[in-house]
């Protein structure tokens, strides 16, 4: 950690923090120069966060030296972390898509679309039971009902269910109906949620938010992981700029920033990232191209009666193209389908 | 409503849309032009969000005419709307100001910081018992005993109090030793959480989001209004933008914006909007002079020994400066103080 | 465009608007609602644009149907453009890849680095001579001088050569000793430079903005078009928003929206997009997965020495072998390289 | 500066840094820790700019200690900077109002505007000749007629001139008709236009770009001084964010950030600072409560016909109410009108 202090800070204000430094058992450096006196203090930065040398008066800025996240960083566990969901291996060798519907809106929309999605060679379903909206007279998802469906669905096609889970008290009810919890980008942030999900033994997708940095995300990711459960796969699903092109802007740089700072996978999710049904094939193949781990694909079967994202999701069809599409894309990144 | 077709749309995309905007009871209309066919649907657009228009392949956009949010609105209440924490009402004539710590730390930290807000003047009181942080090695709050403490502190000084609830199964704790909920910029959109407060009869103070617009934070008033529960207190605190020098950049254009639209109060936190202790005064000042209600203020009784935001926190000395600083430009505003 | 009155607006407010817009030969609409009255009118949007409805206070929001952008959209000209740099055609079915160091430093830097760059089987160079830098204590680039060395590096080396052009009185200099100007995301918006480039015959490869929209792109390079030279090369090369882990937000999202919308070439620049060596490669095959038409790459003889943007430079290994990694991917797209 | 070496660093790479440092005259520091190497180099961070250690591979992260700006800096000049436009000062007791049109439309136009603001009090009027647009179909300026209408109207009224500049070739025409230059948020980083007002003997007004820090803006001024002009008078004027319910956001906390850290005087423009008539006279009211030292505010004498930013506009009355409103904020804030 390194410290500058103001300019008008004295010998003695520098003295009383490496002080606090070396009580808590850190290395402390003092390194006065013309213009600004800059401290150091070496050690596990955990610790010098409880110092909170940051709310000294004579402190102008403090700079941490390491990442704040450790669990979860490639540092500290360099193999790459494989999760499976259900018997589907996400970060290995094999590149994964994860297809289905925005909502779980019925249940023959369920059926028809997992068995659209099984067809066309996904390797697990989604679908949302219950939906965060921004406006309270969208609709909310079928809650329970639709984890029915889902679940159904997903053992009548053979495919592992991954679904949005939004509040503690439904954690076991999520976790008896899917093989994954997906934690949506509203929630990122929601450490209750994340605690719940780290006494889970089932694996957690987790979103990044909108306004999260790649290091929050890893942050968060890193309250699962410090809760027991390690098994968490990371999904970018794009920020939110002063671009309204498009929904979200797809920040895909944060996938080779990922892959070489966590071991963990990491995937995409171009239908939000662009919100527009054409901006999805080229988006995924850019994500495929950059070292993601594999996609969340938005799917429906018939796309202009859905009741969220219709104008991001792909028609069976357009989902059966997509699949051969985006396959010699998989193969130049050295990964099969 | 206005839906604009993609250059290739046919007569007949355009005809089975206008027919959907009939059979849902609104007023369809038929614009032909030479380069793009324009379609518009006027009524109730709670009811045309259902329709999902913007699924439809043939068209290329979608533009509302009217706000969503409707409860909050200022056109269906062109009243402001006046909202009592405890005693103190909040949104009138009289200018309120919300001081604390960040955390509720110990019960020495919490009553000797209550006492000295008290005696500067400000009208209520806050401290967090559960505390959302980015980093799972940061201190996490008091739970159940900071609300026991926030609770006694209040009421030895005779000040109402407001903390934050971040889970459903707290909303109870907290309304037992809180006069009103505060619900923090990550947990805006955590709309199970809005819904449970909007069955509790205690005020919310609701802030909004980093990556939140202004219609976005409504929308969240909605979902609390939409339940039952009117007193729904707003507040700016700075969003997320590409400027580092201070932690977020305040939108004190908000204001006048919501003052416009809403009916509702709103406060502003320039402790969150800046980060930094010298630059609260003149934030505040400036949320007074564009038509803040109120303030939020962080205050400890030792900035420096904080273990959450102390760069940011004024001394009780600095905060009773501050109450005396800020006098002339409540005036000037025509308020009291 | 759509018009939309304030609520408090009054028929005759409605009536003055549609007098206008009469007036101007388009075709007015009227659509009365319940809640609003909404205006349309239809025709050229051009001439609309300079009714300037917009400033009438009985308006409270227009919304335009049709793009800004005319002779760069796909509508008016639905085959794509190639654009000839020397003799290499950019946009067509071969793949472009322009390299060479950010500044040209010296004669022995530039000759080495076009040296590699040919070898490694780039098709164009690049190297600034005018450097537009964020402090005036950076290095400013050489000038004249650097575009003789850049001029005889080219010639020598048989490849076409791009450079920036940051000044009006400077587009004769540039014009005689590249292929084609460059303009950086700064000057973007420099309207007199845009316009002094629309009467050279040279191409003009145009950057984006660091808070430029797509839709303020276009119109840039609308402005070049209009004064005559349509030979124009857009480039995505990241945009500015929160994320701070990498010099700007690569916004690929953009590559299959220009796609759509415009017939003009896009190139995509990793190295200003990340900011990282290490991320260039990845993020240079996503660009080519998304459908770029070629890719700016900086390369210099021995970064470590590099006098601007080092950290973002491939060494002369480095970009051989990066030219052999993308060649699967160009092939995954359809495209030679 | 500090440097962060990547873990996987040697001790060789670290000699290797330290002699290039030491070799600069600067002083080294060697900091080893268990998981990453730390140096220092103590000095005048210009020449350490000059080294490039970030392109150096074993470097992970170099961090500034100093801020780069230098002449405009309250270090290097504690007092506070007067800067007289005309007769007028700005930055000293007296707070400052500068207002007129967005675009000289005509004599009859500016002659009546600049009565209007003349009358209700304004310090100085402003105009621009030369418009930069966004679209190249929008009205561009009357150019050097814009200017002697403009120099003709101030001279009638008795108030100084500001105007925009957009180009070097214009300087000196734009220098004969206006006691100030203004430089557009668009032309902020356009270097040699600031190179070149650095050599003449009148004041600019810098505005801040859309995408640009603070501390880019703070370096733009230190263009325009290093060249040998010392009259800058700096311009918050709101940012791109994802926020589009104003036309931009206003950052206030940029003003109290410069008053701390530079010397120079600032304005805030909140016209274009929310783009909403308003949002005007609140805004203004906070950018005078946190610090201003005043205000550039559009007015026109008919802002339903204006060519240009007419809904952002005051009309004469509105001007005539809002300096009557402003006036007990500035005295609030200690100042004079």
């Amino acid at each position: 950690m390194i410290i500058v202090l103001k300019p008008e800070a004295s010998k003695a204000d520098a003295d009383a923090i490496l002080a606090r430094i070396a009580a808590a058992g850190l290395k402390p450096l003092y390194m006065p120069g013309t213009e600004r006196t800059v401290l150091g203090a070496l050690g596990d930065e955990r610790v010098l966060g409880q110092l909170h040398i940051e709310s000294n008066p004579a402190v102008e800025r403090v700079t941490p030296i390491l990442t704040p996240f450790k669990l979860v960083s490639r540092e500290m566990h360099p193999e790459d972390t494989v999760v499976a969901v259900g018997k589907v291996p996400v970060g290995g060798p094999r590149f994964t898509v994860i297809a289905g519907p925005c909502a779980v809106e019925s249940r023959e929309q369920m059926i028809a679309t997992a068995e659209a999605v099984r067809r066309a060679g996904a390797h697990a379903l989604r679908g949302g039971a219950f939906k965060p909206r921004t406006s309270p007279y969208s609709f909310q998802g079928l809650g329970q009902e639709g984890l029915d469906i889902l679940h159904e669905a997903a053992v009548r096609v053979g495919l592992p269910a991954v679904t949005e889970v939004v509040e503690v008290a439904d954690v076991k009810a999520v976790e008896r109906c899917a093989d994954a919890f997906q934690v949506g980008a509203r929630n990122m942030q929601n450490f209750r949620l994340l605690k719940a999900l780290g006494q889970s033994p089932k694996p957690v997708l987790l979103k990044r938010g909108m306004a999260a940095t790649v290091e929050d995300l890893l942050l968060a990711a890193e309250y699962i992981v410090a809760e027991g459960n390690p098994n968490v796969i990371l999904c970018e699903r794009g920020i939110r700029t002063f671009e309204t092109i498009t929904r979200n802007t797809l920040d895909l740089n944060a996938v080779p920033y990922i892959k070489r700072h966590s071991h963990l996978p990491v995937l995409v999710d171009p239908s939000h990232g662009t919100g527009v049904r054409e901006f999805v094939p080229p988006m995924a193949k850019a994500a495929i191209a950059c070292g993601a781990d594999g996609l969340l694909i938005e799917v429906h079967c018939d796309p202009r009666t859905a009741l969220s994202d219709g104008q991001q999701s792909l028609s069976p069809d357009e989902f059966e193209a997509f699949m051969r599409d985006i396959r010699p894309f998989v193969a130049a990144a050295g990964r099969t389908l």
